[in-house]
């Protein structure tokens, strides 16, 4: 049965993978899949990182939690991990101090910016770029498309909204969204989602940059412990 | 049973669900999802809006009140509320004076404006716009979209119509229309929708700058009360 | 059962059906949807319109019929009247006075301009346009894109067709047309259909202000009498 | 039972069915479809034209007819009518000497021409354009669309084809082709299929201007008689 | 039943249905085929064409073969003839010396043109061209295609392929491809097949107008004998 | 029975496919296809390849394992074979020293380079490219495709993801994407996939340029012995 350790594992699985679908809480979908990660847990134990591989993971998830703990609006640093779970190689797990509903404009920048945390510490570090940061780069691609055609988010586009949201069932799974403006404007919203990603991506690399010392120290402990959590990783940005 | 409070409260919920679908009248569907959204009540008073957020959504709807206040072919304001309902976290009841069947190009300016109201209050006010504005933008987007392509209202596109109306009824579920113009056409159709909503966003803007303090009264008596009913509101904007 | 005022009504129900629909005959479906709509009058009775929707109906319906009268090749004024039929708030009927076959291209520059008398008068009376002409715009546009697209009508594109029209059944409904043509001509197209629609506005909109007594003297009328027959319009456009 | 006349009307009406398709011989698609018309035949009766319809079917039909027997590689005119069959308001019936199977670009130029007779004689004498000629402009539409894109008799474009012709059977209908080509060539398509029709216009127009008196004298004895046939439309032509 | 010539027949028939897909082997769908147009051979024999017909029909088939003659990795004419085969008019068999699974870019050039041949033979003998060319067209077409998007042969677009091949099997049919490309990238495919098959054609034409002794013995050998097999067609050639 | 060489012929097949599907490890559906393979193995024994096709091969092989072997991060060889195998004519085994899970860009390049050194290497022995390069083509665009949409590893496109990569089923087969960009994006995507595949190949060219003896060397062997094996491959490197 579930206890102990175990229940710990399924809330943890079920966490990331919210965060992962850029979800604040947790759904029935994600304990469903959660529960039939951690049921099939000792599986993944064998899947065991090279040195290199796990060095790289460890200056990733570093990434993350270094940009994310100086951005203002970024949700605080619960635990970092280079242990792997699902489908990933670790996990940083920011969590809100308080349920903001309405979230502002300045956050999605912030949580954009610590999105790419991971792939500027892999930069900065290693000058050499990996497939790593593919899930990170999808989900901060999709927050700037929402600012500017949902959330009417952007000054050049105007306080809009771009695309037909009424979801058309079709053969079973829903298409999200029908075409309902011209090729120009479809250029200007992918220029201004280009703003937007690589705007959080000079601040991350600012930050990373200025704070590398911190960077290094956080990775080296993650390297060390696999785990940490936020009581030591407070200590380690303060130091 | 529905007695009393239970019954206002459904014709309330009816009434906020059709204006936001741009309807005048409640028609069954609306009562159908009041009655569905009453019986599942309870559930929602555990939505505890964070204090922050409940000033933004206060700003938020005064800033749609106000704005409707002082345009002339906006409906009367006759409820002003903070309180959730189903998914809207704040609502601003206007209701026509009489049943107008042809609506004129005069009045869709004056509601776009209306609706723009709350982010233009939140944009003033806190320097930041939040996600609360969506819907409204959604509304504003749609209501400029018709303007051009179903009532001919632009003077640079002509009184014409824009996409075949004839609805496709496809694997059980209507495509309301069928692109039949060119890219240049589709271009201008986009400019007349930013132009419409671009200019509605200035008045509601030099409105709210201008009566500011009515913005702030109304905001407080929110935060206060949680809801104004008309004869209040009339009081506030005269004072 | 059907008899007197009732069959009257439906004949009279069933011709404003095929005229809207760019029919020259009534055909079964019109007859069909003709008995509906007569069964269900009486609850269409309670929509009373107000003074001013009253008013904007009487001055476009008189657009219509005066336009008509004074251009050659539209069809006779048999009836004006702005008592609501269906959807319609009020109709002007006109009965070609033999029935063409091969319709020139002439009559068509003749018609569309007949349609856009309703939205003209609206313009010239009350310096605003209203949701009113939606459907006269709708199916202005289809007379001015089959000009140029199916009758090989605009000298520009020259003496073609565009748009394979082999109807392919898709699910139970016909999609009328498969774009077999370049952006370019798409573009040529478009504005060929703004040229027609515009410059048959200018007509209209010049027969209505040499004419305004006559508009002014029908609305008058039907504000008074709600329905007009063919010898007291003759009458009154003689005056 | 189907007995001289009958027999006669049928072959009659299968010939003008296939000749509507570009089609050179009669298939069993034609013989079904006279037949049911054939026994359709006294409900068309009722179907008298004006006579302005009756002067343009017989001026549009003598436009065919004449411009067909000045071009060297058209099919010899083998009858004349203004007698209504079908949807068709007249015919001219065109066979060829002997059965070509390997059609030459040139016989494309004049068939073309030959097709846009009926509307040249039109402009010509009525100084206005009808609808009469819709099906004929499509079937020269249609021709030069072939040349272009399935026989390579494009110099400009070259000794290719365009269009995928695979055909697609999409529940139970085909879709002739996929368009494999991009937008640069299908606007030169259309340049060239434009430049095809207005050319064999330009021809069809020359001649009828030139041989305007056996246009008049043609359209006289459709007008007296109805129906001409080749020795007579022969005599008329050599007068 | 099939014994001597019905043999001979059937395989012939089979290989001309190979090549014109061109596919280098005779498969079950040929076999399938061949054996419903041999059994149905006796139909087909009431097709005559006439003098001129024919006479285009043998300078076509031997336009391929002088063609395919002169160049050194066309596949050897192993036949010529001029007897209508399924809907062949005429036919021309290549047969490879030996089976190369391995297809260099150089031999693909070398077919187009011999593809090209018949049409190039029409052009040069008569000033005019048919639709007799039109499946040579087609298969040159197809093969340029191929030579750019599947086996990345054009130097201007690299070493890369365009088009996913994964075939979507739609509704019980393959759909080959889908697009995965620019438009840009779609009119440079296109300028690169238009280049190989206009230089395929000079190339071929060069032959022709130095070889017309050739190309008009072997017209005139066809138009007395109808099949030449190779020995004879070497035997002229080599005149 | 599957014993001895049956069972390592089955691993070899399976670790072709997987390599040719850019898989890192055998699944399933790589052993249940390579069951089949190997059961119907003695049939592809007929298939022998020309002479002229044997020496193809051989260097197309060839050019694959030096480019690969002069890489720092492509994988190491492990076997090279001319023996056919299912749609294969030959080819290069390479196995990753360890399972590397995060893959750097800098590896996919030389990866795009190894796939294309058998291209390479039919231009500079023959002066002339063939169909045997077209699997291998197909495999570095799409890797070239995937580093630009999927990791953003293109620094002018920048760190984001194009392509909604929502798995739509359709009518029971996937399609991967949903095109959610303009057409401006798509010709950059396409721009950076031609450079990384172009400039993939000038450096396998110049790898074999420069080891052209090493080329020679390994081509020859493997005519002589068809299959060489790691230590053999090497020796004749180091040679």
């Amino acid at each position: 049965g579930f206890v102990g350790a175990d229940l710990e594992n399924l809330v943890n699985e079920a966490a990331i993978l919210a965060a992962r679908r850029n979800k604040k809480a947790i759904g029935m979908a994600e304990l469903q899949e959660a529960i039939e990660r951690v049921m099939a847990g000792p599986e993944r134990k064998s899947r065991l990182l090279s040195k290199r591989d796990r060095e790289i993971v460890a200056y990733h998830e570093a990434g993350h939690a270094v940009v994310m703990h100086h951005l203002p609006l970024a949700d605080p640093v619960h635990k970092v991990s280079i242990i792997s779970r699902g489908m990933a190689l670790g996990y940083t797990l920011g969590l809100p101090e308080n349920d903001h509903i309405v979230i502002p404009r300045s956050k999605f920048h912030d949580e954009i910016a610590g999105l790419l945390g991971g792939r500027v510490a892999e930069e900065l570090v290693f000058g050499d770029v990996t497939t790593g940061a593919s899930n990170d780069l999808e989900r901060a691609t999709e927050l700037a498309r929402k600012m500017v055609k949902e959330y009417g988010m952007s000054d050049r586009l105007g306080p809009m909204t771009f695309g037909q949201k009424e979801e058309l069932v079709f053969l079973g799974r829903e298409i999200a969204e029908q075409r309902d403006y011209s090729e120009e404007i479809a250029q200007e919203i992918d220029q201004e989602i280009q703003n937007i990603v690589q705007n959080a991506y000079r601040r991350a690399r600012q930050i990373l940059t200025e704070k590398r010392d911190k960077l290094e120290a956080l990775a080296r402990a993650l390297l060390e412990k696999e785990t940490i959590e936020r009581e030591e990783f407070l200590a380690l940005m303060a130091a």
